[in-house]
Parts: C-alpha cells; sequence; structure tokens
C-alpha cells in the first residue's frame, strides 16, 4: 500500500463500499456527536467525512486531532444512511471508517481559520498565506489563474505563435514608470534593471526574424502602492508579430481573449463583435478611454441647444473657444429624486452639479420637467429629447465646460447612471478595441510630449510629422473589456528615420534616443521588418474572471501595500559583506 | 490584398504556379547571372527564390537591394526548369518573377553576415545578436528551445500538475549560492533578493494544500563566469508534489523527460530504465556522481589483489587506513601503446602515474604484460582478469590511495577510456537516478557541514540523527544523463523537530535557522505534509538536445562572461536622482 494514499479525498464513490482505503489531508473540521467523531478530511480535490467511534483501534488518537491536522488515515468505505446522504459533495453518498491514522504534520494554534468565511484584515492573510491558500475560494481563484494561463498560452499556440524567453537582468527599458535596480557585483557602482516590460526585447527578435513571439512575462515597476496593482511585479501576455497592421493584430488577439473568457466566463456573455472606437469618439460617448460598454448610455454633444439659449450658465460658457456641453442620455431615469441625486453625486465629484431635464406626462402629454427646462423652452427641451432618442419617464443631464475638465466626471457620472437604473448588464464581457490615440499631447510647461508609447507608428508615416503634432494619430491601441483596460500595444515604429523625427517633435535629438535606446535602434538599421503586438495584463483578466476586485486575490504571495512580504521578510537588511561586494553604502535617512 | 505577405516563404509548391502573390523577408543571398538577378528571400518560416530581369518594372530597384534588406516583393509564382529545381528546399520547384518591390527596412552593411557558415568572435555575435539570431542554426536552437519547454508543460499538466507562478522579487533564499540583490526604494537601506530557485515558495505551496506544482521557473545566482552556465539568470522546471516517498517523484517525472528526449532526440536512443545508483556506488564506479552511461566501463574496488603484493608502492598504500587500489577496466585497450597514453594522461591529471595490466597471447596462451604484472606475479594477474571479467586484448589501470584524492580522476580516466577505444556509444541518451545522498560531509575545519540540501528528509527520520553525522543518507537524488547532472531533488525534511537537529548537528542553533527559513519553518508549524520534489535544468536539456557545449547557444540574449550585455549595455550606470532615491552611494575603488 503506498505510503500515505490510495485514494485522494474527491475520489470516493457509492461503488467504493467495502474498499480499504488510505487517504491524506487536513482535518478540515471535526464534530463530536455523542462520543462519535466526524472528520471532514480536505486535499487539494475535495473533502471525505471520516467515521471513528471507541471501536476504532485509533479512537484515542482520533480524539485529539484539531483542525488543520495534517494526516493520514487508513479505513473501510462505508455507505451514508440514506438521510446522511450528502448531494452537494461528490463524496456525499460514502463515509470512511478510520481503522489506522498517523498524524503527518501537527499544527500549533490557529491564527486564521480555514473552515467557515470568517473575515481577517490583509496583514493576517499575508503573514499566513499558507493558511489563508488553503481557503476554498483562494485555491479557486489560484487554480482557475493557473488554467486560464495554460489556456492563453494553448491559443497562442494554435495562432502559430512561440513562447520565447526574455532577459530579466537586463538594462532599463524606459516604459513610463521606475525601474528596479540591480547592483552588479562583477562591475561595482554599475547596475542592471529589471524588465518593465520586454518591450525592447521582442522588437529585437522581430528584428531577428522570429516573426510571431509570445511570452507569459514578468514584468518589474517600482511603483507607488496602489489597491489594484502590484506594488513590486506582474505578468503580462507580451506578444509581437512580424510583417502585419493593425487590424492582424486585432485579429490574432481576438479569438485568444474571447476564448478565454467563454472558457471560463462562468456561462456570461462573451461580445463575439469587438467595435473599434476612436479614442477621441470614446472621450466623447464615455468619458474614458476604457469604456464600460455593458453599459448602454453614450453621451453626446448638445451644445447647439443651449447656445444663445435662456440658461445663462451654458450659454454664456460656450461663447469660450474649446466648450461644450455634453449630454448623459439616462433612459428610466425620469423622477426628480432620481435627477436631485445625480446632481448630488456631480457636486460630491467636484463639479457645482449637473443640469437635467426629465420627461413626464401629467395627463396633458409628454412634459419636460425640471428648472433647465423652464430656462431653454418647450422647442429646445424637444429637440434634445428627439436628438437622445428619449421620452416619457427618461431623463438626460447636461455637463458644460472644456471637454478635458468634466469629461472625467461625466464617465463616472455614466458609470453610476447606468449602475442605479439597472441599464448595466451584469452577466456580460462587452470588449471594444480604442483606436486613433493621439502621438502628442501638451505637457505641463506648455510643449509637446508623447502622450503614450513613443515606439508606434505615426498614421501617415514620416509625412504626418511635419503638421501639428497634436494632430498626429498613432496605430496604437486598447483594449478596453468592462469598463478595464485589458490589452495595450502598437504597430511599431520600425524606421529610424521616422523615429528620430518623432523624437525630435517630443524634445529628444538623436543623441539622447541612441543614448536611450541604443539597442532597438541600432538593430532597426540592419533590415527591421515593419512590426507591431501588444501586451495584455494576465492578473486584470483573472480578476475580472475571478469576480475580484484586489489584485492580491489572484496572487499567490503577494506584497503587501508597502511592498513589504512579511512572511519572508522581504525586503530586509543586506549583510556588511553583501553591501562590501557590491561597493555600495547606505546613507542615513537625514542625508 | 495583405498590406506584406499572401504567402509566408515556405508556402509555395508546383501546385501554385500561375498565382500572384506577395512575399516579405530578408535578402538572403542575391546573385546576378548575367542581367538576371536571383534573390534568395529568406523569412522565419523558409526561403524562396526571386527573380527579376531587365522585363521587371522593378528591376532597377532590385538592383541595389544588399543582403539583409528586409524587402517585399510581388510576383507571379513560375514552375523552374526541371534541372534547376532544388529537392532540398521546400519551396524548390518554383521561382517567383518579381513584378513590385518595397524596401521594408534597410542595412547597413553588415558587421556579421547571416549567409554561409563564417565564424565570428562571440563578443561581434553578441553585439549583434539580432543578425547572430537570423542565422539558420540559431534559429533551429531557439525553436528547438521553445519546442522543448511547450513540451515539458504539456507532460507536467498530462500528469495532473498545475503551473503556478512564484515572487520574483522576494526575500534571499539560501541555496549555497550568492544572490542578486534588489534595493528597496519605499524601505531605503532595505534589499529583496531576486530567488535562486523558489525553493522554499514551492515548499509553502504544498503547505497551502496545492499538492502538485511545477514551474518554468527563472532563478538568479550571481556566480563567477563559467562557460557553461550563465552569469545572471537561467531557467529550471521546477515541481513538487505533497503525499510522495522517493519512488513517486522518480514515477512522476521519468514519463516528462524521456518523452522530451524522445520527442526531440533527433532519433537517438533513449533508455526506458533508469538505474538508481547510490553516491557511494556512482563513486566507486564512475568517479563521479553524474556518470556517463553510454560508457560501459564500471570501475572495481581491486585492493585485495594488491594487499602484501609484490608491488611496494600499492602495498605500502593500503597498509594506511581508508585507502583502496580501484581498477578501471579497458576492454580492447590491450597494447603498450595505449597504456603508456593513459598513463601520461594520469600524470598530467598531477597524479604519479597510473599503473597497468594488459592482456596478449604471443602464441603461449593468455599473457598478463606491463611492469605491474610483473611486480604481482601471474597468480594475482590472473585473479584480477578474472574479477574484471577481461581477456586477450584487454587492459586494465589501477589508481590507489585515498579515494577522495583519486576518485575524480579515475573519473576522467574512464571517460577518456570509454572515448578512445570506442566503447562509448553515440547516439544515445543514458539515464540513472543517483540516490543516497550522504547528509554531511566534513568542512574543511574538521566540523559537520551539510554535503547538499539542508532541507532534505534524512533516511531514518529522527532517531537517523543520534548516530554518526556522516553516516546519515538523505531522501535526496540526481539525475545524471551523458555525464550531465539534469536533475537534483529530494524528499523534503516537513518536521520542524527534526529539522532543527539536522541543523544543529551542522551547528545552527534553532534561532539561526528561525531567522534564516523563517517564512517555511515557521509554515511547518501548521500541519505541514510529507512533500518531495525536483528541478531539472532547462537549459542544460537544450543543450543536450540541441548538441551544443556552451550555453549561449540555447539563450536568445546572453550576457557574456563577465555578465554583461554590451547590446542593451547593462550593466550601466544610475543617475544621481536613481541613487538618491534608493539612498545608495557607490564607494570608490579604493575603499
Amino acid at each position: 500500500m503506498h505510503a500515505y494514499r490510495t485514494k485522494t479525498c474527491a475520489d470516493l464513490r457509492a461503488s467504493d463500499v467495502g474498499e480499504t482505503v488510505r487517504l491524506s489531508g487536513w482535518v478540515h473540521r471535526i464534530r463530536d456527536h455523542g462520543g462519535i467523531l466526524f472528520i471532514d478530511l480536505r486535499d487539494h480535490y475535495g473533502v471525505t467525512q471520516v467515521l471513528c467511534d471507541p471501536d476504532s483501534p485509533v479512537f484515542k488518537d482520533v480524539e485529539k486531532l484539531r483542525a488543520e491536522w495534517c494526516v493520514r488515515i487508513d479505513g473501510t468505505v462505508k455507505a451514508r444512511d440514506a438521510a446522511l446522504v450528502n448531494p452537494k459533495l461528490p463524496t456525499g453518498e460514502i463515509e470512511v471508517f478510520a481503522t489506522g491514522m498517523e498524524v503527518l504534520g501537527a499544527a500549533k494554534e490557529l491564527p486564521l481559520q480555514v473552515f467557515g468565511d470568517q473575515e481577517y484584515p490583509e496583514e493576517t492573510r499575508l503573514r499566513y498565506r499558507y493558511l489563508d491558500l488553503r481557503r476554498e475560494q483562494m485555491q479557486r481563484n489560484m487554480t482557475l489563474r493557473s488554467d486560464v494561463v495554460r489556456s492563453i498560452r494553448q491559443r497562442m499556440w494554435d495562432q502559430g505563435f512561440r513562447e520565447y524567453q526574455t532577459p530579466i537582468i537586463t538594462a532599463s527599458s524606459p516604459e513610463g514608470a521606475r525601474d528596479f535596480l540591480v547592483p552588479s557585483r562583477l562591475h561595482p557602482g554599475k547596475f542592471y534593471a529589471l524588465p518593465q516590460a520586454p518591450q525592447q526585447f521582442k522588437q529585437l527578435l522581430m528584428v531577428s526574424g522570429f516573426d510571431r513571439y509570445f511570452q507569459i512575462a514578468p514584468c518589474f515597476r517600482d511603483e507607488d502602492p496602489r489597491a489594484d496593482r502590484s506594488p513590486t511585479d506582474f505578468y503580462q501576455l507580451d506578444m509581437e508579430m512580424s510583417f502585419v497592421e493593425q487590424q492582424d493584430v486585432f485579429d490574432t488577439i481576438q479569438p485568444v481573449i474571447q476564448g478565454v473568457f467563454e472558457e471560463f466566463g462562468g456561462g456570461k456573455r462573451v461580445d463575439a463583435t469587438w467595435e473599434q472606437i476612436s479614442y477621441a469618439d470614446s472621450a466623447l460617448w464615455y468619458g474614458t478611454d476604457k469604456p464600460d460598454l455593458r453599459n448602454p448610455i453614450k453621451m453626446q454633444d448638445a451644445s447647439e441647444h443651449f447656445r444663445g439659449s435662456g440658461f445663462a450658465i451654458f450659454a454664456k460658457l460656450l461663447e469660450q473657444e474649446g466648450t461644450e456641453v455634453r449630454a448623459i442620455p439616462a433612459p428610466t431615469g425620469g423622477s426628480r429624486k432620481f435627477c436631485d441625486r445625480m446632481n448630488a453625486f456631480a457636486q460630491k465629484e467636484g463639479l457645482p452639479g449637473m443640469g437635467y431635464i426629465f420627461w413626464r406626462d401629467q395627463g396633458e402629454g409628454i412634459e419636460a420637467a425640471g428648472p433647465l427646462a423652464k430656462n431653454i423652452g418647450p422647442e429646445r427641451t424637444e429637440a434634445i429629447r428627439q436628438q437622445l432618442g428619449l421620452g416619457i419617464g427618461d431623463a438626460a443631464f447636461f455637463l458644460g465646460g472644456k471637454p478635458e475638465a468634466f469629461e472625467r466626471v461625466a464617465g463616472r457620472a455614466r458609470t453610476v447612471i447606468g449602475d442605479e437604473l439597472g441599464l448595466t448588464e451584469q452577466d456580460r464581457y462587452a470588449f471594444a478595441w480604442i483606436v486613433d490615440f493621439p502621438m502628442y499631447e501638451k505637457d505641463d510647461e506648455g510643449g509637446i510630449d508623447f502622450s503614450h508609447n513613443p515606439f508606434s507608428m505615426p498614421q501617415g508615416g514620416r509625412a504626418a510629422l511635419d503638421g501639428d503634432p497634436l494632430k498626429v494619430l498613432g496605430f496604437q491601441y486598447d483594449l478596453a473589456c468592462n469598463g478595464y483596460e485589458l490589452i495595450s500595444g502598437a504597430i511599431r515604429n520600425h524606421k529610424p528615420e521616422i523615429m528620430f523625427k518623432a523624437f525630435e517633435l517630443a524634445g529628444y535629438g538623436e543623441e539622447e534616443v541612441r543614448k536611450r535606446f541604443g539597442g532597438m535602434v541600432n538593430a532597426f538599421q540592419y533590415g527591421a521588418p515593419p512590426h507591431g503586438g501588444c501586451a495584455a495584463g494576465i492578473d486584470r483578466i483573472v480578476m475580472l474572471l475571478a469576480e475580484e476586485e484586489n489584485i492580491r486575490e489572484v496572487i499567490l504571495f503577494p506584497m503587501n501595500q508597502r511592498a513589504e512580504d512579511l512572511m519572508m521578510d522581504a525586503p530586509s537588511d543586506p549583510t556588511p559583506a553583501q553591501l562590501r561586494e557590491l561597493r555600495l553604502r547606505v546613507l542615513p535617512p537625514e542625508s
């Protein structure tokens, strides 16, 4: 007989009754029913009920067991009485009468119960992560993560990609965040960096002729803590392809992502049509570049209805250049109570408020109500109603000013309205490609800087860079899903002369570019193919599928929000010998 | 038509003749045959011959192309004349007559030719790795590596394992080598470490109840450069299982490794029977704990034949305690010339020489020859011959002293003898488990220290630790293949009381153990299951399959032997701002 088990705790069925078995696992729960002991024995695969009474030769030993002791049980499979069958448990038809027992690993008093749903502070959970991970939800999240990554890999191979591993101890990769540095012992005073993403390496792989690359890649960013991101490392599905245009990348990655959501989405509807929305339209319609399309509300420009109208605030505002009034239609939101609540929401967000109109019928046909309606009169309100396609029982909210100033609040208002009115579908994953990102933006000092990835190919190529930089769009794209950015990518700028010009517009001279991105720029001088790709956040995908809102629920051993691992004691003090070898001195806090 | 290609350079066949196609790739070679240009156009998938003559509208442009320019070619598929068909090329029946061409990426003068077999210094290859990687052999090695890793993953899943990712920015993991440190910005003066292996995390996963874990895991060791290892990071197949004994681990991993070698071994014979050889026997028989079993030579203890014999050197030597004389049988090595050459080999290795006997028949039946034979006389030589099972035309070599002192040289002599006599099979992968490693050894100061992994379970458990530490064996094992160590693993010591005792024997108090391995030791107090596993070197496996002897031939972007990446310029100087944020100062060389 095997030293530890002949079956797992998920295996036994009614057909096994009479068998002698050996199980190993943890004491999930132990109950004493009038001198008869019932143990729920748990392993990774399931739970089996173990029974022990004074007739058992090991009764005295079993009596001593406590929760989370790891034990080996020998016994005989018995059928449960019909009344005691547990239909929720795959092993619910049987129980095992213990005839032998060995304690494999005893447990001290538990700082955290595995059985039950008790909540614990995050610090406790992370310090005793090995207990926390035994809990059902965590076992489920971690196996889900593993299965999702496997499925992604399989789907990438099916698309003709190979996985290649790029260096982890390498040079700084300027992705906009802060690098983690690694001091070199062989070259004291010099430092390696951990890659923020394998961006340069994957582009070098294309120059090397590998055609289709992917990697479930660890990425490292020394970022300030935030609830929804890991303060140290995270994983992304990183991919790149040669000889492609934007649509090729979309056609390649959509089946992968859609397939994963269909496989693991728990039956939720997964959109098969992925609309392409320009960055500008997304800002107008949804107030964000990662819209939640489960929410049907689409904002509209309503400026013309307020220009020269009796609503002085908007009328005056619209006299300034660059201003607009935008409408948030709110179907079924047509009550004063709801409108006032939304107005209060806007005030909480720091705006003076949100104007609104709602439509009702008090027996005399459709009527526009609310103070704003009175100010602009029935003709204009009717034109608004028609533009927005609203009717009795509906409402619309209005925000005015420079779009940059109110777009984000408008986006949040849209979300709240969709949620509160129950318009946002729940059991659905809705995807859209956001495209046509501007290459440049004005920085705080009024200069021109890259707005996103400096390595993207400008639409229109070299010629486009001779006009107004702020009008240049890039072949750059994001995938939005349910309000999150799941993917970001671009067709790359593989031509050195276009790249130098693009950087020049943002104020970087050729020398600076060569210094910062030398590896890649040099490579592009030796026959670079057109190429593009994207990266998808693994943690984010798993969070969405697991319906978790904290990234630490889908990572095995995450850091806490102060970037510490209390279980392993990291970071910790180096030894003097280590510092000496690296020729480093730690300066006191005051210096 | 697609912007870049309708077919790859490996696609076209005779059945495509007449089709209009678009190809993209690199100019592998360009030849001018009396005004007709032939281009071998290469992409990741293959090579297609492109033809261009003055009738083509793009002749003038094609004339300007040079090797490694990246181009798009439009053209018509033509059948080659029967005499010009190239049977070695899948596309060898056709060629493409160019009617359109676009330069996608021009190339400067090449520091390294992709076409042909010219050798380049390693520095050149690494600095222009993107060109080096375009070469056929490198494309083959890298895709092999990718395919091997994929196959390993698939096979692990098939064995019921899931892949889980463990932290990379974490705490020091004392594996015997030097850690790479990562300074913490949020906790200035404190450092993270990159894991030398996920050893502690995989054991924590077992304590967390995950039962079967694997990971293609990046590992980091700040090691001094050596040709056969990466000076920074490398990958291993890391695996761990709960509720298992040593044989379970063997039974689980053998099908994975054997399967991979069968799949990618190019038809070489892959042993299906993996002998288990004790560490002591391996030292005796092969002079190493990573024997090459393709070599049939098995050394033997021949001490009794020399004790009190007329060969004074050995006879005297054997009077000292702990000495032995060992024989290396050399079938077919029975010539003075060969024996003298081996003797010279031993002298080159720093020994006074190797005694030998060889057997011949000069017409008077079998006769033992050589000076040693004369010294010990016919009876003893005959007993030796019978023990070693040798005959006419064979030889045997002898080394004496304390085994520790000559075992390694004996092992190397065995290798040379096997190679020179053609005894070592070439087209074969031969595997053996080396088991029963001693837990402890004497350190340089005569104290007791762990000889290998301190976390292994001693055979005999707690009781075994009460006797002579040097006699304690561990449940620890290596897999040897063709003279390399492919796998190392152990059944772990999961019981805190046995662990503390094991460390005590090596001179580490409980407090020290808690300080150094706190995360794991704490976890073991909360119901730890018995568990064990192993790790297999991915780079090593791929090297063996690719028949490469330098690890940099199977890594995409390796460091050079000074741990530098000249292409990416790593390591490099940090900025003053970075050092300030980390509160570090680099000390001048003299301090």
